[in-house]
């Protein structure tokens, strides 16, 4: 790949379709329905292929995230997110219903009222009403559910089930605990709302870390977006291991003067994120023990084993992000590899796409 | 603001303009030359602004940076950046060198080496040799920088001076100590070149927190970036006051079920930086006391005070990112406000320009 100027994301594509693969077996192992989240990948190609290996859907976090997938022709679209609907957004909304079967989150009154008001839909919008099951960032609590249901109902909106996000999930040895938390709360959310006699067609959860440990017999899809690529923060949570990353970013050795590699991927290739639980900025794929210690905009500095030699001056490494959804939507396309030698290019469709 | 769809980025150009003529000031009343770093700001119209305001010219980080202000018409640019100049980047910094006056920085022979090779230019190109003043990232120990400028003079560079950046500087109290470290390693190196012989006509510096402290009996140029915008780092570091910061998020609040404010302004727009020093992942203008405690792709949960009432469901608000930097990078243009009203759009003409 060295035609290529570094740096920029490449995806091997091998990866990328065993991964695919694993994810859409676990969703069907399970009898779950997979609605993937594009957030991660932001590409029509991929999203294309989660379809064709049997995703029900997808899911997105935005409107325009949902413009630029329904342009261009998905059908089934959840907008995993409690959105505050105004007049232009509910005008946005109306026409993405009239293109395809459109799921919104709710999660207030006050955010019903206003998403039935401003789109002024016949017959309702379809929503999902979102659960708190641990991450306490967004959703109501399970013993809520049933009296937001009701309250959407009579604001004129349709009630087609539950979501929730297991996001505690995220951290080594949190993943068991968080899908029990996911399934708790949703059997929860579940009860309330039969009990009041609203129907509960989807009960929607999963992350990458929580997919595999889904209960089956509270779940009906679940929306993993990572697994794609999978990225350094589920190598350290022990979701995947190397030969699952099917992203990084091919960069140059460009200084050795500190004694230690600097790498001309900085955090505006690779994203800033770094939780406190992480071991680093991200990590090199040739050298396991390696980590992205400091990270400027334009440099990544990496302490690499002393065992090992340092990598000369020009060397191209591959660098795995902590956060791959963030290292994508930084990138205009991803380099597709497929042992060594590039066979595509794929647009980052939705890349900014926040509003 | 109201027509607008959150989260977008917001300039003040009044405040933008105070900060422009502050630090204009500053480097008149020390004598010393400013040439900003526009990787901040990535916009023709603040570049222009900046040399309007007497800057003698430009920092970039990369060399698409520089390609994108060239062809826009400037003409003084120094990539302060320790390039690796494969024949790829040869043939665009030739292509650069004809087009303007341009300086590029190195830190090693190796990388002497291949840009004098790769560019193949008659007279040989102009360098600064990078000094590490004690952030450790790049650039050579000062008593060092005689040695490679000499090597690069027998390479065939023409080396013009040398440079650093003071990033220790970054964090409360800490800039004092940078701005001697920055000074000491400047002339350190000075001596060290003229003993050998060498020119020295550029003696290159400077950061935000550090601007005010850079040692005009040492350095000849400084290159702040980040004080056209300031952010919530500059706060607590305490190099601005919240009337200084022209740049925030705006941002709806789009859930307030876990008791907190949750804004739909998340790491994808106003980036995931966060030093240890930091106090959250941003601040927010219209409360002052508010911290963004917990960041995801798009929701900041803020931790609002308890001595103020919480802000009603579909409010805007005003997020100050902790690194503006990474903030504009993320966003296709920033919105020109005066006074409240929308009076122009600029491009983030560089976004992306990583290679």
């Amino acid at each position: 790949m060295s035609e290529l100027t570094t740096p920029y994301l490449a995806v091997e594509i091998d990866a990328l379709e065993r991964n695919l693969v694993a994810m859409a077996e676990t969703a069907r192992a399970r009898s779950l329905s997979l609605r993937p989240h594009v957030k991660t990948h932001k590409s029509l190609e991929i999203a294309a292929r989660q379809v064709e290996h049997g995703a029900t859907g997808i899911s997105v976090a935005t409107i325009s995230e949902a413009e630029v997938f329904v342009s261009a022709g998905f059908k089934d679209v959840f907008i995993a997110y409690p959105l505050w609907v105004d007049r232009s957004r509910g005008t946005r909304l109306r026409s993405l219903a009239e293109r395809c079967s459109l799921l919104v989150g709710i999660d207030s009154l006050e955010g019903a009222e206003a998403l039935s008001r401003n789109t002024g839909r016949q017959g309702g919008f379809d929503v999902l009403v979102e659960i708190d099951s641990g991450h306490h960032r967004s959703g109501v609590a399970p013993g809520a559910a049933a009296g937001l249901a009701l309250a959407a109902v009579r604001a004129g909106l349709s009630v087609r089930g539950i979501f929730t996000f297991p996001g505690h999930g995220y951290g080594p040895g949190r993943a068991v605990q968080a899908a029990a938390g996911e399934a708790r709360a949703l059997a929860l959310a579940t009860q309330g709302l039969v009990s009041a006699g609203c129907e509960v067609g989807v009960v929607s959860g999963g992350s990458t870390p929580t997919a595999a440990l889904s209960d089956a017999g509270v779940l009906s899809e679940m929306r993993p977006g990572v697994y794609v690529f999978n990225d350094a923060q589920q190598l350290e949570m022990g979701t995947c291991v190397m030969g699952d990353v099917a992203l990084s970013a091919a960069a140059t050795v460009v200084s050795r003067a500190s004694g230690r590699p600097v790498l001309d991927a900085g955090s505006k290739v690779l994203g800033a994120d770094r939780p406190s639980w992480a071991s680093g900025y991200g990590r090199v794929v040739e050298e396991p023990d390696a980590r992205v210690c400091a990270l400027s905009e334009h440099h990544a500095t990496v302490a690499w084993p002393e065992s090992s030699p340092l990598p000369e001056l020009g060397t191209v490494l591959r660098v795995v992000p902590n956060h791959v959804c963030s290292a994508v939507n930084l990138a205009e396309e991803l380099v597709v590899v497929r042992g060594g030698v590039v066979i595509d290019h794929w647009r980052v469709a939705a890349r900014g796409a926040n509003g």
